[in-house]
């Protein structure tokens, strides 16, 4: 049977109960935090209607998103539409093609029944296209083309959401009136990507997205900083860093060296300093359409040095003829002061002039967290931007900022510092085992007294062997079993077993309760 | 703005932050006692191959599966299929095509800038055909129903699941090692159906279902009854039935009729008597192929009265000389012997022989729950089946049994009957404003120090007018707010407000911690 397994689809993943618990923990996690900052959930449509989606995620962004076909009659609309534009082109030359009256029939359908098939008006329109009429190839072509390769869009109007920003925008432009503003919601929902899928990459997957709109003050930026600091600090982790940038000192830079229209090529370049040095970085600046003198004001910028203090005391410098770019200091400092006043519990926090992420959103703010524990990418990103709605020709300019947790990146390096708890993760916390199918009605009693209190247990069907019933037990990773023999019914003494360390003791069903909820 | 607003696609929803939280409340209840119960939580992926979910439905349920489109290349080669038939077509004639030698070329993009265009291939083609053959016009319907009508076919590999069942009878064929039976998961993930939309109606919704394989133990049915009715007790519902019935019963009654193969046609029949009277039951079974004799039958089994144990009765002396409906008694016998030594909250059970629902797929007990308390549709149901696997041509037969929870109709029903708890949909709990922004410091060091001690709070943006930030609270159905302004700064005493009763005190921060956590 192994040869003809049903499979998932490429890019999409089965989750066990294992793998479950442990989603669950994060996503529990992260959205309790959220919760206690004010933040609420809220969930969107998986399909979205083709026209919210594209044009939103770029050229390659649009081809990656996963349309839905319509369903029954569409098609057969669309193909009429095809006959429609050959009766067009047909009589643009002046020759006239009779439909066999059949446009009062229903053509929604296409049924066996129905008084003309569509065959029958296929060949009927064919035979008197090639009877009488000698097209040229572009004609044909047109007519080949709109009805099959055009087909994609026309027999679909409604596509998978491809990140959660975009379904958020359209619901505050849809809901505007019901919102109380500022808005801040939460989202964590699965997202889909025809990207060609690699290890790590999913055509499936979840962003947990947490947003306020409607808000200009710099309070929320400092608080997503709090947010990501407890979050991952619940976690366990003990040395992350959430760099921090804002992209008006970007613009201030490029607004200082006299080449604002060249900010991408310089931010694209100085994000590099990591993996080519300022060698590197020099020559690609230079490369980009930068001169010397440019690097002579860009160089200490590059290799600014020391902490956040003393990095934004050179940045006050450099940019002080820059109106945008000083007001892009004001703001870093005004969260660091929010900041100063409250406890960060493990996060390093550090001003990062080189973090680009997203500059075309991005207005105000630009965050990223990564772990220093393990080497991994980001495991959380976000920004300010300026008009969340604008995509929607909404009027209301709508200001806000937003941050996103990579779970399953914070899956993977949970896993690898062993840092899912057991008890977040346990499921069933005890089984009852019998011996013998006859104590099976005392089993139940039990288990069930056992539910009453709240503990999550299970009576294994009584009839098998125990190996069979321990292993169970063991498999599924349940902490403590309870074995009951004749023995133990005599002795009123149950066997009480602690799967991990083997422990065996022979208890009242009182002494087990009481263990139990300790 | 109104007038180009964009919206859901008909027949999904938006779900807004009191919705969310009402949500949530139902399916974290639910989930707690499936895991009370043993079982464990998967998610399989929300897009299946085709082949995986077509023909298990039926006719009428495969035409409302939601197809994926393919994206990209995939289109162009379903049209390369559709040039190589041509090619055949042409070939079978005798007629040599040379197809441009672009059959090393990269087929699988049709790029712009690729050597050979498409449409340069395109016209070629034509161009050959025309001038070389007359094809007689049902080969030329198959080319062009192949490139349009047929397009659905061959540009859709996936789709989006239907329910939960056939997913998870996949997942356990796909995992069928790793797992240890008997397997009992829980899985609440919405589905998709291109249903006509209509009130209660959606084309997503969310299924809850709870299923154990590999056990063929009663207990498993009595455990659903207590799950069944420990979920709906927890919702506060004080009067709802839980009808059960047993497949073999309704064999066993065709049986002593001698007309085994109208099982379907006596219990459609039957399954009407609260809405046709045994009037009306009786006129149709006749028309359905049943005589007069068979009616005096079953007349007493269709009137069947009483208590649950005189049903039995009576069903056992009708049954006598049936082996199968015995064994349908036996079933339901033993269930009803489970329960008795068990706590039952709130359910009545109902041994209900009307009661038919997925008689196609159920083979033993079948369930349905129905509130007494609001006129509304079942909101739960299920049964037990032999053969999970076997759609999948699975050799191991895995018998199992499984509920779902009607979580919309439940929704309705707790909004209908006012049970949704207030502090199970509460979210923020206090918010802190501040009269002016120079208290913003102060707001923003207490509300960190309130959320330390786990308790949602926020901080309003200082500079807006009090009232609004009130408005805010009130819109939010936050139900405490704390105030400060420069009298309060002096005397450290802060106004502490009851949104819900109006009542305002004078506080130290210290009391409103005390009586938040209170």
């Amino acid at each position: 049977m192994a040869s003809n397994k049903p499979s998932v689809p490429k890019g999409t993943r089965d989750f066990s109960p294992a793998e479950m618990a442990k989603r669950n923990y994060i996503f529990d996690t992260i959205k309790t935090v959220f919760r206690k900052y004010g933040y609420q959930e809220i969930q969107t449509p998986s399909m979205e209607n083709l026209e919210t989606l594209t044009g939103k995620y770029g050229d390659e962004g649009d081809k990656l998103i996963f349309k839905i076909l319509n369903n029954g009659d569409l098609i057969n609309q669309s193909l009429l539409k095809s006959f429609d534009k050959l009766l067009n082109l047909l009589n643009e030359r002046g020759f006239e093609v009779d439909l066999l009256n059949v446009e009062n029939e229903d053509w929604g359908h296409g049924n066996k029944d129905q008084k003309v098939s569509w065959r029958d008006i296929t060949n009927k329109l064919f035979d008197q296209i090639f009877e009488k009429l000698r097209f040229d190839s572009d004609d044909l072509f047109e007519l080949y083309q709109s009805t099959s390769l055009k087909l994609g869009n026309t027999v679909s109007e409604k596509a998978l959401r491809y990140d959660l920003t975009v379904p958020f925008a359209r619901y505050v432009v849809s809901h505007q009136s019901e919102i109380t503003f500022p808005f801040k919601r939460f989202q964590v929902q699965p997202v889909w990507r025809a990207d060609r899928p690699q290890k790590g990459r999913y055509r499936e997957f979840y962003q947990c997205d947490a947003d306020v709109v409607g808000s200009d003050s710099l309070l929320n930026e400092a608080e997503f900083i709090l947010i990501y600091d407890e979050a991952l600090s619940n976690f366990g982790l003990k040395d992350f860093t959430i760099k921090i940038n804002n992209r008006k000192i970007l613009s201030g830079l490029a607004e200082i060296i006299g080449k604002p229209q060249l900010i991408v090529d310089m931010t694209v370049a100085i994000d590099k300093l990591d993996k080519i040095g300022l060698t590197g970085v020099s020559k690609e600046l230079l490369e980009r359409g930068f001169t010397e003198e440019d690097l002579q004001k860009l160089t200490p910028v590059i290799l600014l040095e020391g902490n956040n203090e003393e990095k934004v005391n050179t940045l006050k410098t450099v940019l002080a003829t820059s109106e945008i770019g000083l007001k892009g200091i004001t703001e870093i400092e005004a969260v660091f002061a929010y900041l100063k006043n409250c406890t960060i519990k493990t996060a390093k926090l550090e001003l990062d002039i080189t973090l680009a992420r997203g500059l075309n959103y991005y207005t105000g703010a630009i965050f990223e967290v990564k772990t220093n524990e393990v080497a991994m990418g980001s495991i959380g990103g976000g920004g300010r931007y300026d008009d969340l709605t604008g995509m929607f020709d909404s009027k209301q300019k709508l200001t806000g900022a937003g941050i996103s947790f990579g779970a399953d990146r914070i899956y993977d390096v949970l896993e690898e510092l062993k840092l899912f708890p057991e008890d977040a993760t346990q499921g069933t916390q005890v089984l009852i085992c019998c011996f013998d199918r006859e104590f099976e009605n005392y089993g139940f009693t039990l288990v069930n007294q056992l539910r009453q209190q709240e503990i999550r247990a299970e009576l294994y069907p009584p009839g098998a062997k125990i190996k069979k019933q321990l292993d169970y037990a063991d498999k599924k990773s349940i902490a403590f079993t309870i074995m009951i023999g004749s023995e133990e019914m005599q002795s009123g003494l149950l066997s009480f077993k602690n799967m991990q360390t083997g422990e065996q003791q022979k208890l009242s069903a009182d002494n087990i309760l009481t263990k139990l909820k300790a």
